[in-house]
């Protein structure tokens, strides 16, 4: 089970390196075992390009290691913390791409202005506020996840699987390392597309009626796409 | 005669990835047989690498599905509305492709602004209004279709072989698929040329006379570019 | 001799590919031979990844076809008149290359903002005025050239080797097939810093003087850029 | 000691190739020998894909060639004097990245607009003066090395590996090739982060404290990032 979750973290790191979403030894994936409550996350610093299954660290939800031989990645606490807070997921991507980051960096919500959002994402993508300076000097990596959390408060992290962190970068998650690099992959694209839609049109975006409609045409119990 | 349409319209899905116009299953392309009006249609959700001619899905004008074993396409509904609304159009191509997307979800029409938009579309690329709420609840995917039709009331979708859909995306079509394809391909490169234009300067286009004498170099009777 | 200016003129045409300035059969090189006034240049509309050496055409400077059993690029009479005009030229591109085609769609010069520019062009590139309606329904591709002229009045062509054709695209032009590939490559790269500098900064430019400098490093007798 | 210098030369040089940071023959990385005062540079107009370990042209600290056929880049005082005015680094790259230089030409500093930023440079990268006419027309290239150190006046080098000559393009260093290599690719990527984020929000930064923040967490005795 373990060592099926670790080839499927390692792959989901993978596939941020071939969507060209993480430059050199940016960003992380891991992925989590309700059962065992074990979380499988990539090592800190290693090149993409030498990453093994067996190098990946494997952790309890206290962070304490319980198996490999590296260190963690350096934002374990911010995946823990998520795992924590949002039951319903299986796994934790982030990353520093870099569309969905410039729109971190303005402090601004990733507005829902087309369907290609609206298949992903019910609703905008929330940009946190920013940290205070005792939450930076403090527990830092735990601190980004608590206002990442206080953003979510009354948003369902299932139908909005990502956030911006404010002067940081996206995290973005899933019911399992596949599913939160695909979301991760997604966000990316929804980030540039809107990027430019809002240059072109400052004042747009879908009404909630479409939001819906794609929303539930992809996911929940009613959706259509896609095979059986 | 079908297994020939099913290879172009296979070669048409594919060409949208080589050329970076889809990500993961976005995207569909379908062609028509007019003798004998059935249709073939990517199906839903199907990874593009392995895709194959056999995976396509052949429906009827009625989207009744005649061959095949897979569901098809969730824009079938788009595509055949097109078909029966423009009779001289042999296949569309539908996509996410990320500049044409932007202006889609501006809600504007990519406006004429030179030759290289003029050699293959002879007037304003239009973009429709939105949808009202009851079509967005009702039959979503074929009002889609009919928001496209009345947008052309007064245009030729020959001579204007593409639309953009309000707040979704682009929809190109052409005699067979690989002119959709192609198509589609010329329109992202025709959006994100008008979209660093109308930055560089929010008042330009090309005069009527220009866009004619171009759009007419290449199509019609008196068409002189290319080899005989 | 005409054997190898085929050559280095298919060369040049694949270079563009090669860097991505042409998308499909768009763009095309040619190249002259001043000593029997020939002229070597891309068939119109075909397919580059089956282009060879053979299938140039060889006209005089009339444009009469003297070697080649296929049509020669519709632009065939700008490139003629080109050579007519700037006779230190020995080959002109012409392409749609993204950057340079949104500043000639945007009908502006691409000013000098920086040294990348200044190694390779002495000054402003120049946009020709919009022609007009007489000149585009008359001999449209040679008034195209004359346009170009007109506006070199007074700007050493060899000095200057791109101008832009407003609400069409880039023209570039060197000492041989290669060079002018190189020269229409750089512009694109230049066009693309100067779309994003005047984005960041719209009051901006280099001195005459840093202008000079760069240029001379480069050129003309006291350059000292390279290997003797 | 030379020999492996040179060849951690040649590999930061082909570097910037692989990250799309260098045209042509643009761009050029030299490293020094601390014990030796010996400065290993790129040739002069060389194409990268021929450039060996052997063409690296060797100096002393004025200039002087110690060994090597070609001729050394033509910045190569720039690199000296940055070497002399900054003792502690051991390699310097310079590029004309395109979005490095785009704020280069719009004569801005890239302000610290997140994380990514924080993590490699601690504070905005400076942006210098433009040179007088005297300058230009002086030592120029020598003039463009004042200008930055002039500019790091109580600016740490070691701190902020980076430089941006107004109207020219990025100067990037480290401790060693690789090291300023990667500096200068991450500069490129943190530029158009940053043009992005200023055309999303003109008003925005990080605070002093998350600067702090991230980038002790990879820079000096307390660095938690990566592996032991």
């Amino acid at each position: 089970m373990l060592e099926q979750l670790k080839k499927e973290t390692l792959e989901a790191n993978l596939e941020l390196v071939r969507r060209g979403l993480v430059l050199y030894t940016f960003g992380n994936a891991s992925g989590i075992d309700r059962a065992s409550g074990l979380v499988v996350i990539k090592p800190s610093g290693v090149d993409y390009d030498v990453l093994k299954s067996d190098d990946m660290v494997v952790t309890n939800l206290d962070g304490e290691i319980v198996q490999g031989k590296l260190r963690p990645s350096s934002d374990l606490k911010t995946h823990l913390a998520l795992y924590k807070a949002f039951p319903g997921i299986g796994a934790v991507v982030h990353t520093h791409s870099e569309h969905a980051t410039a729109w971190a960096q303005a402090g601004r919500d990733i507005p829902a202005l087309g369907t290609t959002h609206a298949d992903y994402f019910h609703g905008p993508v929330p940009c946190t506020r920013e940290l205070t300076d005792d939450e930076v000097n403090g527990d830092y990596v735990l601190n980004t996840a608590t206002a990442i959390i206080e953003r979510f408060d009354g948003i369902d992290p299932i139908a909005v699987p990502a956030a911006l962190v404010a002067g940081h970068a996206p995290f973005a998650w899933g019911k399992n390392p596949h599913d939160a690099a695909h979301n991760a992959v997604v966000l990316e694209a929804v980030a540039k597309m809107a990027f430019m839609t809002v240059l072109l049109n400052s004042q747009c975006g879908v009404s909630k009626t479409l939001l819906d409609r794609h929303y539930f045409r992809k996911h929940g119990a009613s959706a259509t796409y896609g095979q059986k």
